[in-house]
């Protein structure tokens, strides 16, 4: 199985490396999402260079998520619609009536609050462009997911506020600590490590193409993490908290997301990840 | 010669359909740019489409302008990065490598301010997302030009605040004299009727492909419109000024671009439009 690998110098693309590595039968080639100048394929380009290494299956990992913070797509939306919107597209054309098996990165952020039992993958996203209540980086998920929606062989991986136990300035935990002030509202969050495993299970065993929430069981807030910290860390900090998204929001100056997912479906194809609060203490305890 | 129209019941569409029917051997295919339900083409779709009707030309004349004002395309991201960007780049994607001739129209509006002779068709934009002092419009008509780039079969027609003798509320005579407050910098304009035939002699004539600033040789102001309407339609109406753009922006809430083009290269191909005094003036001297 060739696997083609945009954005494997990211946050997430990493990862994937570390586990690709122990896994045979797997050839693993790493692509740039652009032209070494930095600028942009043409879709013709990207096309010839894709079917000249014929691979089985493409995963897209780059995106554009502003550096540390997605606030910054704000004031880059050239590169944020280049990176998080044309390009899956073309990605997605380009697999579409192949054989190549396209998985995708989306976001959980694209929807926000706590309906019964958490946000279910054929939920329609509420934290969009149409309703014109996101920050600029959602808005682009979202639009991806919708011109992908024709693609058949693809699966489209939701994740949020990825963490494991390295200490990283994308790990979500890292930057929990970093702040002075948090929000204290519950929370579906990804444990990177196991996000990825899921992946990989999903393409080696083959499950039915699709939706995927990958976000750990269960729901967790910023408090129930930073007190861990303090205990198993002996993080010695006090934080201040906001207790409502609309304050926290001001603050910050873009409208964020605070959801539940609901993670029955990934269950349901028999792979797991574990329970949220487990996944967080097990990385406090092996923080590195 | 089997030209396909898309946007054609627009301002700028339904100037094409009144001009070819006057024209001998060209047979137009009117084709809505949205699926009978309003939601978007897939890019097989749409290629699909466009393969069985072979055609010679793809004319797009669709894009969403936020109906009476631009400014309605800032709380509507996706509809703009859709109509604007997307759209145009698979149409882009389809005719290249095909024998189908690509005019699209971008706008003028991608550059801001008065450089000796006016822009070029080849000056960079300086209105832009990447520069982040752009309104949303705008940047999206920047970076579907971007995504274009290699399309070799192809004109760009970029044209600015269209006007002609007939009152209508997207005629940029009309708004002048319907606002209160007016900006009074110099701008290049476009006569409509006289666009659509400059689009129609790049395609007959078949001049070398590539961008065409599509506006009225020389500049004007709102206030030398306004003097001019007061006089030959007996406009009774007094207007107050915004002497520069960034007060007039502040009062608008976005980004306005105000700017003159250089028209020479038109010109060189053998197109004329009538200088802009004088086009305006007839304009006004057969209102209807």
């Amino acid at each position: 199985m060739r696997i083609l690998l945009f954005g494997a110098s990211g946050y997430i693309g990493t990862e994937f490396i570390n586990q690709f590595q122990n896994v045979n039968g797997i050839e693993v080639i790493c692509v740039s999402s652009r032209r070494p100048d930095g600028s942009s394929y043409s879709y013709r380009e990207l096309s010839r260079m894709i079917v000249d290494m014929s691979p089985t299956v493409i995963i897209n990992c780059s995106a554009y998520v502003g550096g540390l913070s997605i606030i910054n797509c704000e004031n880059r939306k050239d590169m944020t619609i280049q990176s998080n919107i044309i390009f899956p597209q073309m990605l997605g054309e380009i697999c579409n009536g192949s054989d190549i098996v396209f998985g995708h990165f989306s976001s959980g952020c694209i929807y926000n609050g706590y309906p019964d039992g958490g946000f279910k993958e054929a939920d329609e996203p509420n934290f969009t462009f149409k309703s014109n209540n996101c920050s600029f980086y959602t808005g682009t998920k979202v639009l991806a997911e919708e011109l992908l929606k024709d693609v058949p062989n693809k699966y489209i991986w939701r994740i949020r506020l990825p963490f494991d136990e390295r200490n990283h300035p994308r790990n979500y935990l890292t930057k929990l600590m970093s702040f002075d002030t948090l929000v204290n509202c519950d929370n579906s969050i990804s444990n990177r490590r196991e996000l990825v495993r899921a992946c990989l299970e999903c393409i080696i065993n083959g499950v039915p193409f699709g939706t995927y929430n990958l976000t750990n069981p269960g729901y967790i807030r910023a408090y129930e993490i930073v007190e861990m910290a303090k205990k198993i860390l002996k993080l010695d900090k006090e934080f201040k908290y906001f207790e409502d998204s609309e304050t926290f929001d001001e603050f910050r100056k873009i409208p964020t997301s605070n959801v539940i997912l609901n993670t029955d479906k990934l269950a349901s194809v028999g792979i797991k990840m574990t329970p949220v609060h487990d996944s967080v203490e097990w990385s406090l305890k092996n923080w590195k």
